[in-house]
């Protein structure tokens, strides 16, 4: 995908569906040209509003519909702008679950005008199997007590803090939200379930033996819906490094009242013991909690009981940013 | 699949190619009415060599493309057989990777005649996410040390050893050959991976308390290429009981010199704790071991040094039967 963005918001009901675009807008605003929203829209990214013509204009080479719905199909009343974006110049990209190119109309103006259509939730390339193999370069990857527990923003920050000091790193996103963060990457749950570590493994190939991926995880081992995912990312990484991403307010697996979070040492033990089957020096290097559910008093103490506890560097990415964790690498 | 089944094998070039059919007569012969061999074959099931036209006339309901070849296609000269095949009446199912409805003369062939294509290595129906939540009836699950350890044969001895009993039991089929012979399932490693422990699920369904499902293991927890599809796999049988399977003249991890094989206590702690995630009361019931590469004295001599070490019936479901796994239910 192409940057920068215009940022295509259409008539979703509510800030949550823009989940996906808020955050691009919060780690790439740079790429952020402008936001298109149809009457009735209720999200807002806070940036200008602009018409297909101003975006063009200004050099947007990218229409982003970083929207979530329930049922991932694509409003009707959308289509001519989506039309429009491609006669404008620009090439269209979804975080749908209906893939563009499935649109009649879509798939003829893509064709007539020359435009690529990226559906971020359908891998599109082939996929080896994982083979294990040990590669050069270094590997950190986020893994968690559940899902959606902060896996992504601990590893953007990561990077982010890397490049600050000069170190060679990349973020290599594994969902559509990072996907467009990053401007490419694998939707990892969306992979056959043969190629879960190859698609892994062809994200984060061999590199320069002091350049850093930094690897967004997926789910969790403990979670019933989604632990293939995660093993298949811990075989495929060979990672070097890993961080415990936790939201401590949950009271059970995501999604699933019946199941009880894991302990912390019981959810490393494993996570440690999977990722050692492809790379023996694999250790645990930090913890991430995401304390914004807890006040800033109750947040530092957890931190710090925890950092005594568990012996590693534990911060909260967002409100105390992850230096501790970059230091120990 | 309805049944009887007219085993096509084309013109494979070895016995080896023809592994999925001959499967199935091993496990079915009731249902295999005869072989249709192209000149060139140098396969053979050791059935009736029959036409499609006297296939048709004594009741066959399928023609069973049960053929592995590399790359998945299909032989072109093998169209005209597979559409006479649908004229006389006959649905066509294919474990090949191509899909048969991705040829147009079959697909149209299928719409004239009326006829139903299968390819079991594609799941069709939609499918749910894991919910991990505690059904009725008992499960059986095959882990292995590896792939290819004999998981399918060991489950299909122990469902034909509880039906002799008069137990009520069904052998679920998460591979191939497995759907060929169960007449039903779903190819596991070919579920997108969201979907793994839900496909698992929606396979082995609430049942009464006195049924078992008998579940076809795939991979193993301990193979960096296919490890997210066995932990999927753990999650979504919610097993009672567990079998290791084990081929002891393995070196390393299959198609991987590189990856040593797992020892059986770690592989049985690993599985024990992955399967107790959604079944608290998951254990290993016993240990299935294929020696057919050690002589008789070797053998034996293996099976009652590994029951002294772990105190579990360990038997080889093809030499001595798997009656002791049975009776430890």
């Amino acid at each position: 995908m192409q940057q920068p963005y215009l940022m295509y918001l259409g008539d979703v009901p509510d800030q949550l569906g823009a989940k996906t675009a808020k955050g691009i807008v919060d780690w790439r605003p740079e790429w952020c040209l402008g936001q298109l929203k149809l009457e009735g829209c209720k999200a807002d990214l806070g940036i200008d509003n602009i018409t297909i013509a101003e975006a063009a204009q200004k050099g947007a080479k990218t229409m982003v519909i970083g929207i979530v719905n329930s049922g991932g199909f694509l409003p009707k009343h959308w289509i001519a702008d989506i039309i429009e974006a491609m006669k404008s110049g620009l090439d269209v990209a979804s975080g749908l679950h209906i893939r563009l190119s499935s649109i009649p109309e879509v798939k003829e103006a893509a064709e007539k005008y020359g435009r690529s259509l990226f559906d971020v939730r359908h891998p599109t390339q082939d996929l080896p199997t994982g083979k294990g193999t040990p590669r050069s370069g270094k590997r950190l990857l986020a893994v968690g007590t559940d899902c959606s527990v902060g896996k992504m923003y601990t590893t953007l920050a990561i990077e982010k803090e890397m490049l600050k000091r000069g170190m060679k790193a990349d973020f290599r996103a594994t969902g559509q939200t990072g996907i467009f963060i990053a401007g490419s990457g694998i939707s990892i749950d969306a992979v056959v379930a043969d190629f879960i570590s190859g698609a892994v493994e062809i994200l984060s190939p061999e590199n320069e033996e002091d350049h850093w991926d930094i690897i967004e995880g997926q789910g969790s081992l403990f979670h019933p819906s989604f632990a293939g995912v995660s093993m298949g990312l811990l075989h495929g990484a060979q990672a070097d490094a890993l961080v415990l991403c936790h939201e401590p307010t949950r009271t059970h697996m995501r999604g699933l009242p019946h199941q009880p979070l894991p302990g912390f040492k019981e959810c490393m033990d494993m996570n440690l013991q999977a990722a050692q089957l492809t790379n023996k020096n694999a250790k645990f290097v930090g913890i991430s909690i995401n304390t914004s559910g807890l006040s800033i008093e109750e947040g530092d103490a957890l931190l710090k009981k925890i950092e005594d506890e568990y012996g590693l560097p534990t911060v909260d990415a967002f409100r105390t940013g992850v230096a501790p964790i970059v230091d120990n690498l």
